[in-house]
This record gives structure tokens, C-alpha cells and sequence, in this order.
């Protein structure tokens, strides 16, 4: 019943319980048991509905039965290893952990097995939120947590998990509020009009400074971006910088300015922390100023 | 008579001649005639007359004079030859023409060839007016030039060159046009003052991208720097990154933002194309918000 | 077949000749002629193509029935008299020309009169795309105009009326570009959010300085009005005020500023010229800062 | 002693007890003997010391002296009476209380009834620091106050009065902190440079809403004004309008924009809190756009 586009609430309400649970079975790591627990109480109305059903039976079970649900999460550093299920290689693979170099291999080893001894269970963390970065920053600073604490942590890390897997493979009328999106809108405050053409680019920066390409694009006639540059997933935690060619920009619209044109390539980092809400980054542009702030 | 801090103009009017054409030998590379050639006009009354008298005395040369005059000038990538004047050494070297790699130094001989070749004559540059980036452009630009063209472009920067070397050596009540200044102030909108205590950096890119840091400094209780960020000399044409640490000044001062904030360092990038002119580039900024512009 | 709600453009299709001469006879004035040459190029796929139909119609007419057209078209102060259609009364009264002072009043019949020995003819403009300021202008500047000049603007007038009217009673798929629309935006910048619950009036100033409020509302959670401030028809030429209470917004929300506040009652002063068009008019906001511009 | 132009704080030192009372003695309201007791600690080094041990004296004085001191004083409103001192009359006339309406007065006249009817004194204010909105405010919040912290309030005005009188006609080396200063500089973002030739007025405005203007004045050639717009003195607590002529200045440079331009008179809001502070308001514009903050 499950297919490459998913499945539809209708569908689940109207299914066996067998089914039911064959389709979101995989929703919770190898734990086809919080599916099953909650098939009876079909139907739902909402996706939310569902997904609040779910998370009520994880918290109704047993201590047992909730150590053991995290105890069934890999290891981030077991990418190399190959034994994730599907869900989780798609996932920590979106973070770049599959392409560790030997040093970052080696630091995540050592936190792997600090945090192991210190609270005897793997580090969980919704990956499709993080960048590799915000991803080595959680676990240090998780590794100072009280065991209580953590495990509370790591038990709203697969609740995280667990929505954004619905919301991935079941259409409903409703969302989980489970996506974020990050666009840009760039004025022309020479001309008063948007600005059409601008070129620009998104980059990721990772921890060590470098920076990855996320997307390359160029303004349409609303001084906007076809497509949002970042949407429909959560837009990962870290730290990023839109650039504009603001000369190449003025220069093809034969606007005199100086040579070299006082601005030519444009930077704005900013950083992600909300990954489920809209990051808008403006530029109003002359030839000689900009600003920008965090819009809506 | 010359010394460490210069000389007084008064002191020049004084001088014999002798002590005169010693004092202001160099000002014109290897070429003393031309110092001789004004010691008879003296007293001179500002920086200014002198200037222009020994401009006007090159002027009035002979075709040869002037000829020979640019000849007497060195290659730039005659540095690692090392028969340079003590005047040339120490201009070169602000440029970062004593430390080329082994392909710059290789791009730098086949241009030198290239021009001599075609103009039969060094390429003069006023060096202390360029980055290494802006030398090569204009390298390769001069090269498209007409013969007769660019032998007055020699010229040209000749009377650069010995118009920063008198404004070095010669005290007098007025100054010659030839210094710019390179300044920033940072306002805090979030509280509607000066913002202090703002940590920033001034760096200087290369035409490959990498960058120089040529100071790194923090704002005082006005949101301005104690020194200018350049100041006395000619602001070398060429690109450069003012980067403000606002991240680490907002959260000293406990001002409540996201986590990782929203801004942390934030970078305005610019070109500089008039070295002699006052550029101002202002920050003003909130948590979540910044703009600048080119201000005086 | 004409309602309040008007026409469907199928139904004009559909239609007798003598009922789409009946429906659309009052769209040029008094002129029934131009709908019923018009009425056996039917069907019309789109709005656009009847507008053009009719426009091509009064093109191709004789220079006297074009003439008669014009001569059709009431006075513009003849508003008191009483003898406008129905058409001409909802018009005029939109720009306060039911309500001139006397001394507005002589002023208009002034030009009135100067204009007909002139041109022997009435001013007409379409008075919904104007205040009552820029239809003053707009009669002194084309009392310069040549005759035939002045001809030519006058049926472009007349064009224009006729393409509101249509749009008003025809609907259909898609829409004559007679409408323009004017919005705002309040980001608030001390807090990287939208500004909800901000205060703002809009006026609009006559050219005696006078102002006259065109609406008083607040934001809504997206820093945005729930309504577009002047939508669904062309934004009158003239000069306006945005006004913003700034003071009570951060008042409301505790921030703390300076007693009285730096910024209270925030005015932007603009101008509308192109009434077909979108004005977008945002305010970026701190207790110490503001901007504003042209937007999209 | 005393001139035109004021003493020296040299020559007050060395003059005979009677000539430094003679000097001084008006600047405690009719109390000469604030002076007098403190001639005997000549000499002072500096105005500050001479400003704090006259304070001194005054806190060190029976509390019957002291209600006698703020007995002394006029009431605002006896300004149509006549019985003013001269430093009183100047001072009560900058605030425009000399040109009060008939309801305005009458207003102030039961504002002083109920006043006088609670405290038992008359209300002093430091005019000089004011609007006459604001007096008004400070009335009618004052009049809350409890008897203690009223007489308190008293001769904090007294000692704000006495400190300004000193610094009229004292010289001295160092400078009280009484006065303030406000000024503006305009930056053209269009072309990257100080507006030159900026037409621009400050207003005040009056609690009813009607403004005064403050100075009329035009931007130089580094976008500032030749004059501080207010300075030398407090700037008095109060709302005010900066409004610049915008359209003007892009016109008369020949850019091209909108036919009306979109930006004609720019006005910006706001007001002061601090009369003893600099307010810099500067506008950073383009025809399509402006921005402005409080500066430094």
C-alpha cells in the first residue's frame, strides 16, 4: 500500500489493522508495536491526530519498553558500519555523515563512546534538522545533561523522527508542523522596482569554515527565486550565507558606478535556529548600500 | 639634513642648492636633474608650488630627458633582482611584491616581457596606490594601450610616485592630495547608540580570493575606531572585507536572541577604486537586522 | 440582463444584438454606437479583446462622430447642475467633486472656461485615477497642449473611462489592467519578527495641504493589513500619508525606550503616479530606527 | 563686573567678596546668599566646583531657607503680572510662555491654583529644558507626586536653573553638562555620496499639534549643516520634525523618477527626552527610499 508517493489518511482509516500497521510500522525505528497500538483507535481525522496517538503510546508504554525503543536507533557513526535501516541512511546521509573525513570520523567516535558510557544508550538526534556542525555541538553539550534529562532528549529526538517520517509518507488535508523554508526578495532601491537577474547563491558552512553550495539561482521579475531556496523539509540548524552579484547586476543594467564598482559580490551569513519556521533575508540594494534584516 | 621625520619646507628655502638637489635627489627616481632643475625658483611658498614645479620641469624636458627618465625606473618584478632604490624597495614591498609565489612571479616576467616588448620601456606603476589584484589588472589593461598613450601613463605615475615621496619627506603648512582614509562606525538600532565594544576586522582579498587581515581592532565608546582603519597613505585600489563580530557583542551585553543567533559575524564586502578619497562604511545594525552604505 | 452584480462575458456572447447593445450602450457616454458596431464581431474569448473591439470601433469612426463623443462627455464642474449619467455622478463624486469650495469651485469653472475658448470642447479625465489636486494640474498642463494634441489626450481619456466601466459590469476570465493596489508591511527589526497590532491611518493630502483619512486600521500576526489599503480599482494620482504609531506598539509590549518615546506617530510621505500599478510600502522598525521604500 | 560677555571664573576668583556676590547673586532666584557662603572657599579650580558647593550650600541650609529659596521663585504663569526677574522673563519667554492663548493661560492658572492649593509653594520648572507641551505634562504629573517629593523635585529645577545661569555667564575652562545639541547629516545611497544643497526644516511641535518652526536650512557639501540645528543650550523635551525637500534636490540633479516623484517632502518624527544629550538624525535616501536612526 505504500508507494514512492505515499499513502493517504483515507486509505490507513480504511485499511486493515495489518495494513495499518505494515504502512507506518517503520515510523518508529524496528518498532512496529506503537503503529499496532494505536490502529484501534481509527479513525483519525487529521494527520495530527495520528501522529499525537503515536507519541501518546510511546509515552503509555513501559520505561522497558521506551529504553528498548531507544536502544533500536544506530549510532550516527554506524553509517560506515552499513546496518541502518532505510529510513536512517536517507536521513543521516542528508547531513553529509556519510562523507566523515578521518578526523571528524575519529570526533564523532570518541563522543560516540563518551556519551555510551555516560548514559549507556546511542546519541539520538533528528538529523534532517542539523547541519554537521549544530550536530557535533548537540552532543557536546548533551554529554553535560543529567542521565533524566537525556533520556527525556532523546525521546523527543524520536518523536521529531517520527512526525517528519509521517509527514513524509502519508497525505492528509492537514501538515505537521514539521517543514520550514528559506527565501529571499531582492529590491532595487536605485530603480524602486524588484530587482530581476540578480544572481546569487546559498551556501551551508560547515564547522571547520568551509562551504558546501546548497543552491544557485537568479532573481525572476518579482526580484524573487522560482522555487524557495530552501523547502517542504526542515531547513537544518547552522550557519549560512546568501551572495548576491550585485555588480554583474548594475553592470548589465549600465548603471555608472565606479571601477571596481564599489559593491560587486555580496554577502549576508546569518544562521538557522528554528528549523520548522520561515527564514526571509531580503537585500534592498543601490550601487552604493544594502541592508537586510530577518523578514517574513 | 634629511632625517627620519623629514624636513621643513622652510628649512628647503634656506638650503643651498646643493643641500636642496641632496634632500630632494630621490624624489624622482635616479634623476636629481629634476630637484636642480627648481632650486633656482625657491622660495616656495606651499608643498604645493614645489610640486608643481618639479611636475613642470619634467614637462619641459627634452623627449630624451623623459625618456631616460622612465627607463631609470625599475621593473617591478626586478624585486628578487634586487638592484632597486632604497625609495622603490620599500614601496614594492607594501604590495606584497616581495613575497610573489612562483606563478605570480612567473605571470608578473611574462607580462614585464610582453610590455617591454611592445612599449620598449619598464611598466611604472605607483604601487603604493594598488593591491597585488589591481597591479595585474591594470598590467594587463596598459597593454591594450597606444604607444603614445601609455607613454604618458608612465608619466603619470612617475608624478605619483614623487608626489607621495615629497608628501613623505617634506613638512609644510599644506598637504598634497595624495592620502585617502578608510573608516567605519557602528550604530546599535536595537538600542539607539554608539555601539562599543564591537570587535571587527579589516581584511584585503587577492585576485585569487585569498585574504590578508590588515587590522583587527574594536569600536570605542562612540562606535568608531580609536586610529583610522587606514589613514596617511593612499587607500590601495583593490577589494576588501569589513567583517563585525555582532554576535559576540549582543551576547555581551545579555541582549536576548536566538540560539546560534541569528547574526553572529557579519561581513560587508567592498572595493576601494579612488585612493585618494575618504571611504566611510557605516554598520548600523540590530539582533536581526543591518545596512550600510557608503557614508563621508 | 444588467444587475448590480453585472454581466458574464459568456452571456454578453449569448446575447441579442439588441441586448449587448442594451447592456454595454452606457460604456462610452451617450454613445450606444460603439457597443452596437462591435456586436457582430461576437463571441469575445477574452475582456480584453471587447475593450479592444470597442476602442478600434471609436479609431475608425469619422473625426465628426469622434468629435460628437467627446462633445457627449459633461463638464467636470458640472456637477452642480445636475445633468450627469449615472456613470459620470459615481465617478466624480469618488475625487470630491461634489463637495468643492466655492472658491475650488470658481477655480474649476475658470479652467472651464478657458479650456472650451481654446479647444471648444470639454476637459475630460478619467477622474477615478485622480485626486482633486492632480486633476488640477492635469487641466492646467493641457491647456498648454496643442488642438490636436489635446484631441488625441482627450479620447485616451475617454479609453480609459470606457475600460473601467467594462470592467466594472463585464465579468470574465481575465481582467482589463485598469486596477492598481497600494499595501504595507511593518517588520519589526528589535525583535526579527513581523510587527502585529501596529496602528496606521492612510490620508490623502489635497493641494492645499489638507488631508483627508482613506482609512485607519492595524496589522495583523503578519505585519500585514487584513485588506489591501486601496485595492479593486486604480489608486488616485496624488500625494499620501502612511502613519504608523510606533510609540503605542512598543509601549504595548514593554520594551523600554525613552520618555516620551524617540519614535512615536511615524509618518511616510509618498506619491502615486502610476494608478494601475502595485505600491508596496513597508516599514522597517526599531524604537531608535526606521525605513521605508518603494517594495513589490 | 559682570558684561555682556560674561566673567571670568580667573576674575571671580580674585574679586573682593562683595563683587563675587555681586556677580553670582542672581543666580539663586533673589538669593544672594548662596554666593556669599560660598565666597570664602575661593579659589575654584574649575565651574564644576563652584556649581557643586553652591549646591552644597544649598542643602546645608535650614529647610526654612530652602522653602524661602523655592518661595522666590515666579510663578509660571506671572508672566502677565510683571514682577519677573530679567534672568526669569528670558528664560519663561523661550518657551513661548509669554504668548499664551487665553485658554492656554487659563489652563496654566488652574493647574497653579491646585498646585499651590497641595504643596503650598509655586511650580518651578527649568524652562529652558522644555516645550511648552511638555511643562504641561510635567504639571499634571507633579501635581501626583507626595509633598516630600515635591519640595525634592523643587530644587532639583532650582539647581538645573542655577547650573545654566552659571554657565551663561561664567567662563571658564571646563563646561557644565547643561546643554545638548541636535543635528542631522544627509547621505544620497543614489549615488553614493553627502547630499549637497538639501533644503530642510526643523519644527517643533506644540501639544495641539501646530508647529513651529524651529530653522530653516540647506545641506553643504558634506551633507551636513553649517549650524548645529540646535545647540549651545538644552534642547528642549518636547516632539519635533525634521522635513527634507527631497524632491527638490533629485529634481534639480536631473535623475529621473516618477512624474510626481514618490518621495517629495520627506518628513521624520520624533522626539527628545534628554535635553542634555546630542540627538543625530541623520537620512540615508534615494528617490525611491529613506532611512533614518537615532545617531551619534
Amino acid at each position: 500500500m505504500i508507494t514512492a508517493t505515499g499513502v493517504s489518511l483515507e486509505q490507513l482509516n480504511a485499511a486493515s489493522a495489518h495494513d495499518f500497521v505494515a504502512a507506518l510500522g517503520g515510523v518508529y525505528e524496528r518498532s512496529p508495536w506503537v503503529a499496532a497500538a494505536v490502529a484501534g483507535q481509527r479513525p483519525f481525522a487529521m494527520l495530527a491526530s495520528l501522529n499525537a496517538a503515536m507519541v501518546a503510546a510511546v509515552r503509555a508504554a513501559s520505561p522497558e519498553q521506551r529504553r528498548a525503543l531507544i536502544e533500536l536507533h544506530p549510532d550516527l557513526a554506524a553509517l560506515r558500519i552499513g546496518n541502518l535501516t532505510a529510513e536512517s541512511k536517507s536521513e543521516q546521509g542528508g547531513a553529509g555523515l556519510d562523507a566523515l573525513s578521518e578526523s571528524d570520523y575519529a570526533r564523532f567516535q570518541r563522543l560516540r563512546d563518551a556519551y555510551r558510557q555516560k548514559f549507556g544508550m546511542p546519541f539520538i538526534i533528528c538529523v534532517r534538522r542539523h547541519t554537521r556542525g549544530s550536530i557535533l555541538r548537540q552532543y557536546e553539550q548533551r554529554l553535560q545533561s543529567s542521565v533524566e534529562a537525556e533520556f527525556d532528549a532523546a525521546l523527543a529526538e524520536i518523536f521529531r523522527i517520527a512526525a517528519l517520517r509521517l509527514s513524509d509518507r502519508v497525505k492528509a488535508t492537514d501538515e505537521l508542523p514539521v517543514t520550514g523554508c528559506l527565501s529571499t526578495h531582492v529590491l532595487d532601491n536605485y530603480d524602486g522596482c524588484p530587482a530581476r537577474g540578480m544572481p546569487l547563491t546559498l551556501s551551508e558552512f560547515s564547522d571547520d569554515g568551509a562551504r558546501r553550495m546548497v543552491i544557485e539561482t537568479v532573481t525572476n521579475h518579482e526580484g524573487r527565486t522560482d522555487a524557495l531556496l530552501i523547502g517542504g523539509r526542515p531547513i537544518p540548524i547552522g550557519h549560512y550565507e546568501l551572495r548576491f552579484d550585485v555588480g554583474y547586476y548594475y553592470a548589465r543594467r549600465k548603471i555608472p558606478t565606479a571601477d571596481p564598482p564599489f559593491l560587486q559580490s555580496v554577502p549576508i551569513e546569518f544562521s538557522v535556529a528554528e528549523p520548522e519556521t520561515h527564514y526571509h533575508i531580503p537585500l534592498l540594494v543601490t550601487p552604493w548600500s544594502f541592508s537586510t534584516y530577518r523578514g517574513s
